[in-house]
């Protein structure tokens, strides 16, 4: 299922769809101790003390490159499809400057997300916040994570006539995933489990806003305003394709964190323990009995594995399993007959195309990492 | 010394200064409600939950108005002289939307700094963090704080040639004052008192950064954006003075900090129990004997009334009081001359003026509050 559009342009042909995402990867990983040493130099070009440009220098190593990439990777993926040819050196780098704008995004969010909610790990080291010398200094790390944004956008597009509507997007992104962000806070509180907070529509509201505009509509509106697509209706669009498909993408998320082994998804999940207002238990709380009700709010969001494993019960009982597979194959096939509103064949480069979609949903689904 | 300037289209003529200033900043309060509603009112139109919205009214509500305001109000009073002629009602509210911005912004470093600085009180109430139901979603609060100045910014702005300036201008203050907090959260961490981090230079770049730009520099170019003045050379000009104009200004703060009353200052300074990088320590550094230096070494930023007045006795000592009233009247005198490179004249609206300057150092020069 992963996709097969080369995404460098070397001449060899890629033996398969693995080795082709690990160029792939390489080659945009590539691009980061450029971006990484001009936002360094910027630092350094106002004359502060070594010892800020040293630890500015290390917010970005440790919170940026670290994670899979995909957010920013579909960039340069998507502007290749739209332009229906490989990028040159140039509109590479400048599609992955776009590519790790939206990972510095995501790395602002995670250093919050971390301290908000007392994790202790992520993408496999300490949370930024826990390391010495760090502490609550990691909230003014996170603001310095998102000006970066647009030190590189200034830097980069300043003179395209695209300029403003990228600092846009960023703009209406970054407040959608607060908003989400703070639905989900008040939803969910580590410390106070109550159920009756809890529902499905609120689950896609959170997100809805919290994850789809920022890890799939965003990276794709990118790409689309770097291929030089202008009109309202094509974003439109994108949009209704997008946010039902990284809806799909978190509820899979939800899913895993409770029945992927800690091989596939690399961690431990904790959501039944963390109170987390996830697809399963929303999906347990609509069809269950006011005895299978009761054991879930005796249990859900308490720190015990047996607990836990009584929701779990109540989940197996209700077949929560089963529906997550028909919530899956709905999602598909409904998500296939919005992707087939655009047109198969595009009249011009400058348009929408399917296999932009298609792409991001052939690499999730029935994913079980 | 107030500004006479009427800022108020109201004919009766305002008896002096102060009355002036009372009603410039009743009405630049009164553009606050508007503001405030459509930013409440754009949650609401996504179909958040009650709570959230309540909440994120609250955040606004709480941390916004409730402080001096003379950044904000200096957006308005610029315009005004910059264009030479009483604003229209449209263009009084489209200045204070700028200025509301920049008391957003303002908001946001206030939120965050006061979790960063464990503070307990400001602007006379509990810090917002510090309220039952808040805690460490005062993160996201300082977010959405600035979130809310672009969505304000886009809906006001959108269509004036000027708007990406506007644009340019709050995301570069930005990263300035976010860079100047981490130098001195570096340089003077509560926890660790480390005099040899000090020094006259740090103290300047820390207030060129964490203060000057955004609440001096900002206000002003701002203004000039919406007074249709678009060369650099009179940004550039700007700077020069309003940088070394805010560098004065906290610099008096910090003198305040110890030598003004609580009945001047509406509080009791803490600065040297709190560790912090003030203009005074660091001339009583620059100027101490050894033995001077082993006491400062031995009382700074401890939690001790003793260990203060200690403090206090070297800068007694070492005539700290006055070498800033030289610092005050050599910096006043070197303002000055940096205003007089501005044209008396200025050849037509469109130009820099030197009361937009000179209106800013009479409100501070000599301050004892």
């Amino acid at each position: 299922m992963a996709p097969t559009v080369a995404t460098t342009n070397d001449a060899k042909p890629v033996a398969n769809g693995a080795a082709a995402k690990q160029n792939a990867r390489k080659r945009f990983q590539d691009v980061f101790p450029r971006i990484r040493d001009e936002l360094v130099d910027h630092v350094k070009s106002l004359k502060m003390p070594e010892d800020a440009v040293e630890y500015f220098a290390k917010n970005l190593d440790y919170n940026v490159p670290h994670g899979k990439l995909n957010r920013g990777m579909s960039v340069t993926d998507s502007a290749e499809i739209l332009l229906g040819r490989p990028l040159s050196e140039d509109e590479y780098f400048r599609t992955a400057v776009l590519g790790w704008c939206v990972e510095l995004l995501q790395a602002m969010f995670l250093v919050a997300d971390d301290m908000m909610d007392s994790s202790i790990t992520r993408r496999g080291q300490d949370c930024w916040y826990r390391l010495s010398g760090v502490g609550t200094i990691a909230i003014n790390d996170a603001f310095l994570l998102e000006g970066a944004i647009y030190f590189l956008l200034k830097k980069h597009f300043r003179s395209d006539a695209y300029y403003v509507d990228l600092l846009e997007l960023f703009h209406d992104t970054t407040l959608q995933t607060e908003i989400g962000q703070l639905i989900d806070l008040l939803t969910a509180p580590e410390d106070h489990v109550d159920l009756k907070r809890f529902s499905l529509d609120k689950h896609q509201l959170i997100v809805i806003y919290k994850t789809a505009y920022y890890s799939f509509y965003l990276p794709v509106a990118l790409a689309m305003r770097f291929a030089g697509i202008t009109d309202a209706a094509s974003y439109d669009l994108a949009a209704r394709i997008l946010v039902p498909l990284g809806e799909y993408f978190q509820v899979q998320d939800d899913y895993l964190d409770c029945y992927g082994t800690p091989e596939q998804i690399g961690k431990i999940g904790t959501d039944i323990v963390d109170n987390k207002c996830s697809w399963l238990v929303n999906v347990a709380i609509a069809n269950a009995t006011p005895e299978d009700r009761a054991v879930l709010d005796a249990n859900y969001g308490r720190k015990d594995a047996e607990a836990e494993q009584r929701v779990k019960a109540v989940y197996e009982k209700l077949g929560v399993k089963a529906r997550y597979e028909q919530y899956e194959e709905d999602s598909y096939k409904r998500i296939c007959t919005l992707i087939e509103q655009i047109p198969a064949e595009p009249a011009s480069t400058g348009e929408l195309k399917r296999e932009v979609f298609y792409s991001f949903l052939h690499k999730i689904y029935r994913r079980s990492k």
